[in-house]
């Protein structure tokens, strides 16, 4: 599940910040902490080695070392290309977002205008609403690893109450090399179709509006079948993220404190803090920073900022369900407001 | 409320700058005065500290450390950082206005196509509004703290008049685990149904095109809901208010004056003006900068650059009743214009 | 009126850049030059002031203050504040011109749709056109200063031939606590009712359209209204035009030329050019750059770039009466064309 | 034309790059080569004067000038600005190229829905797709200047075939200040209300669906009209150019070899090239870089990265004849295809 | 075929970079190994001869340079460019994707809207699908070099089975001097109308509907010819390309270990490590960053991240021959579902 903290910025005060800095789930602190404790542990067996185990020559040949790649580490342009990088996953990110696909709007079409009380109404209604989410498992299987987990083959959507064995049946009696996320679909459009015929469609009008919202749902989800298919270029990904680390690999020497700084050529100076705060600092900084782009690559995955597909498919059945079902054609008397005059 | 300035700039002058730097309500002064006050007692303690408290030695180790902090602050990429987070924030923020929900549209729709002037035709078309009205009070009880505190319970929209107690009994008759924004917009469509099958709809042509625009004014409060949902991921937000606030922690000691500045390797040139002044108007615009993004992360909360969510309802109210009641079928009479040759 | 620059640079050749330099209207001289003037007068008093009336310690303080202010400068990100904010900016300026309001679409769907050649079918078309401009011309009122400025009162429009005193009254007899932007737009559904009740609309399917395409219009220019009431927060502009003017006012001392410059530590080479050349180019530069934002701030004010509004209403009435009147069902004689074979 | 290099990046490895960089035509060679020309001839013209000419205290004077101007042109935030400012032009040159105005759907619209082989409604398909093309032909007139060279008056369109003699007197007839790009399309919505009467066209849902893709058309090409009418604000446009220019200028100084250049404070270590070889390179890329803006700024004008108007109207009119007259009802018997099982 | 890799990111952890990083197809390593390969070489080279075989003056000269390169090369705004450059070049990339064109929302409507189980249903349903992906073949041929190479000509379409020699002769008998992309959609119009009048369609309210999913198809494929013919301008392209490239070649120069560093004035210091791992490095993360615009400039060409055409194609036929024919009017038995109560 997104971790939502609207409520802790609803208003902008002095607190807002340090409630914000004090959260645990899908923070920074969760994001860096591995990282910046393994940076921190090769550090000091570094500092320990140059301390303590090296000859005079070989101290200098390491303070030598350290500060040409102290020098140097400018040449690894990390924030530009975080600034750049990140902004463009964000895009793609809020554009998953956009297209999860929620039965609402379908339902409410689909208690609309199939009218009925009868059984046979009732069914097509629900298993209406049934046939979307089944296109939307499908679809989830494919892109969301959480899914794929819980519904390994088809037939655990017939143990999870999702598909009926004749259906299944149904569904692998039609043989295609290619994934099959329209086939539901069709099985809806038939409902429709047959309802029109029984006459529980007023209307032609009402029915080319009908599917006309049901396609929308299915447009939608396909979409994230396109969207996991057409990902940020594979070499974006990798520089951004090999200049990121090799950036504080060379920290690992840049950052050393060295003895003799000031005879050293080109070395800043730096004062004996035993601990590098500053380079802790920028490792939280940086990684964090290049951390936003790692949970949002995938959107449907496990991280704490992915969102729970197994939630918006519980969601959608049960609202889906007292739409078309339970609230079917029940309204509150027709009687003057509270404030008729 | 947001802020309204657009009249102060109207025209780009010498004094357009300074009416609009004159402004306290969501100014930057507003926004920074605390933290700049704070960061300044801070700064005169340690100042004093220095200057009074500290033997030789502990000075020069105060000293090293200052220049330290000085030096390396470099490392914390606050304005690169700003200037992607808060383009983020903004689109993010504006989009969210694009979907508050204006009952414009819908009323005159409503106006327009259910016809009748009878007192039966009359109370449908005004509980189409308010039950528009409800359904957005419904989702700003969700998102947007000051509607929550106005209405925590269902029961305080009924004492509002928004809602009748038997339309409270009904909505609370269908149990779900989820939350309902759905049930006020069925019984909205329960009622257009109604009124085309008594006849007040003349066709279903006008019948179909009544309930899309009901429903763009569902799907876009909606979306209200799904922006509460997915936030600006959290560690985004964490990793750019740990880098604002930890680059002035560290400048509490880097911007020190200290007097044997020339001889401390690595120090930059300063001058004892015992008051920061440069650092001050790096708070003004670094902070500054920072809390465009706080105020507009929840744009539907309390900050004065916030949305009013009060005014937004009574407004829905006032001019859908208006538009479906008071001023139904009234039309000056038709002659000719003042143009007419 | 924008400044229409395009045949300038329709081609890019060694003279587009210069013709285009030599503008005055909208340019960026016309913009600068009085702050850059006043800019140099406090430049030169300055200066004056060191090189005669200070002795020798004051002259010492100064010189410091210059290098300090010089130095530290850098701490102003005004470039990399103003890339970020002029984008926003113009974003949102160009969403607007995109709400406008041409009366083209209206128009034209109004002569095609509403059919017949008596007087009364004529009435009613223009009627159509000039209730679409007079809702234009509420939210104009309230949204661009000039047009304000022509009709301070609802009488001025019925001066101005827009509004019949009879509709006036009309217009004033619904009392509501808000705008009523949405009145005139309610009379027009009115007479496209009227016009499908005495068979001039031929359809129920032409009448939704119509009716759908003069929404479109209300949509549009009410958007101008919500781009009025969120403006990009104050905060955000505060921090920006603070940058930009606190950066000049200490360039003050900075650009200063100093005697001693050699032996002040810390301070840049400079020489003795009495003039600041390269600051007074950064000026232009940086204001300029500025600029650009403050003109597009609100872009239906008076500023050269901003648009006017006048001739907007002026065009879409002699457009509309032209297509719904004069040239109504006027066709030119249909023929065989000149490439027929 | 807009140049076409798509085939030669269709894969990328290391001769791509070479392809790339050796074509002329819309190329960096053809846009900076005048540029850099002239600059050199100035650079060589005051590197002369500098080493023959000037005595000694000149010279000091010269040197102490130049290495001024190479120290502040840092103030001069010339890459910043291009980045932002190139993306702002680029990101509106594409939104015109979607505007261009194809007649491809509207003329396949036309010939599936005005029916009929009889020579009158051959007539009307034909004129339909010609009074489209007449509209744009208007519209292209006013924003191209190509076009404008073309048809500078209407008799041009008439010798061009694209207007009869009559129309172009019904067309004069109408009298309006303001430019008619309406008055075709009104014709064209005459021509489809007649084809409706005399039955060509089936029914009234068909009927609007064409006035729909009409429409499209129309508002696609009348967008052009508004982006000419709004460019990118002339004080951008000049502060970008300004910084550019002025940068070269400024460096014309800056970048020469001096003598002493070790003695003068301040001075950069330079080595006596005689050829400013860096110099060259950068005004290569950073005039480049800015000349992608500068043909992009009219995209419909000249360059050779524009648009060419000629074509589309010649290519509109060619496939739009095609489509309604030649190609109308010609369809392949209807039998199994190849893959009947 | 794109690469996709979401699945190793599914869930961030501190092996999900080391998962990405190892990657080869579409790796930043296959993109760089080998430039850096050739740099290394030549910068051996240059190393050898300078170590080796100059004499003490020329020796001299050498140092000179490399250290004016080393210092000038600042002038190349690299990291900069590619920023926005590689930014907009993704957005063109991804816009691409969104008109590829699937055949599932064609597919799905005319088995739904054209009924009917006798041969000539069939045949004219699997005409459609035909038609659609003929089109769609038509436009890749001119887009994608390996559909190019797949369909030299038109007869190869026809040995694929895709087209029938009837209707190669029917597509040729109508000449035109610009590309027919046209020409199937009529085609498969001409079916539609066929089918409205046989009775297989109900209403012109599907027709219309049915048109219209077709169209959006036609218009998204269509698009793919208006990107090709609409690159990124040129100018743009080489600019970026020649700064990376010329960036490196000067670092051949400029990064070379020189002896007497110490004492050339300006020169960094540096230690001999022989091997120049920062500038690898920064190959890999510059000409690795480049590398993304390269292989995303044209989207349907054969690097590895471009899109399978040929699979595209493959599914249009395989999913609307299945949908169309195979699947019509199948559909579970409806019966109570699973959650009934």
């Amino acid at each position: 599940m997104t971790v939502a903290y609207a409520l802790d910025v609803a208003t902008s005060t002095i607190f807002t910040q340090i409630r914000v800095l004090l959260r645990w789930k899908g923070s920074v602190w969760k994001a860096t902490w591995i990282e910046l404790i393994i940076w921190l542990i090769m550090y000091f067996i570094l500092s320990v080695i140059y301390r303590i185990m090296l000859n005079k020559w070989q101290r200098e040949v390491f303070e030598k070392l350290c500060t040409f790649f102290d020098t140097f580490s400018v040449f690894i342009p990390v924030t530009f290309m975080l600034g750049f990088y990140v902004t463009i996953v964000y895009n793609r990110w809020s554009r998953v977002f956009d297209n999860v696909g929620w039965i609402d709007t379908s339902a409410l079409t689909i208690a609309q205008y199939i009218r009925g009380t009868s059984e046979r109404a009732r069914i097509i209604r629900r298993n209406c609403v049934r046939y979307l989410i089944v296109a939307q498992c499908l679809v989830f299987r494919d892109v969301s690893p959480p899914i794929r987990k819980r519904f390994p083959t088809l037939n655990h959507l017939v143990e999870a109450g999702l598909l009926s064995k004749e259906e299944l049946e149904e569904f692998d009696s039609i043989k295609s090399p290619q994934s099959k996320y329209w086939q539901p679909i069709q099985w809806l459009f038939c409902l429709v179709t047959q309802a029109r015929e029984e006459g529980m469609i007023d209307n032609y009008f009402l029915y080319v509006d009908l599917i006309e919202k049901m396609r929308d749902f299915r447009t939608k989800i396909l979409n994230l079948i396109i969207f996991d298919m057409v990902p940020i270029p594979l070499v974006y990904t990798q520089v951004v993220n090999l200049a990121v680390r090799m950036y504080f690999v060379l920290a690992l020497f840049g950052r050393q404190f060295l003895d003799e700084d000031k005879n050293i050529p080109g070395a800043k100076f730096k004062i004996d803090l035993y601990f590098p705060i500053m380079t802790s600092l920028q490792i939280i900084f940086i990684i964090g920073w290049h951390k936003v782009s790692e949970v949002m690559l995938n959107p449907l995955g496990e991280d704490d900022e992915d969102f729970e597909t197994h939630w918006i498919i519980e969601r959608n059945l049960q609202v889906g369900y007292a739409v078309v079902d339970q609230a079917y054609d029940r309204c509150p008397p027709i009687v003057r407001d509270p404030f008729w005059e």
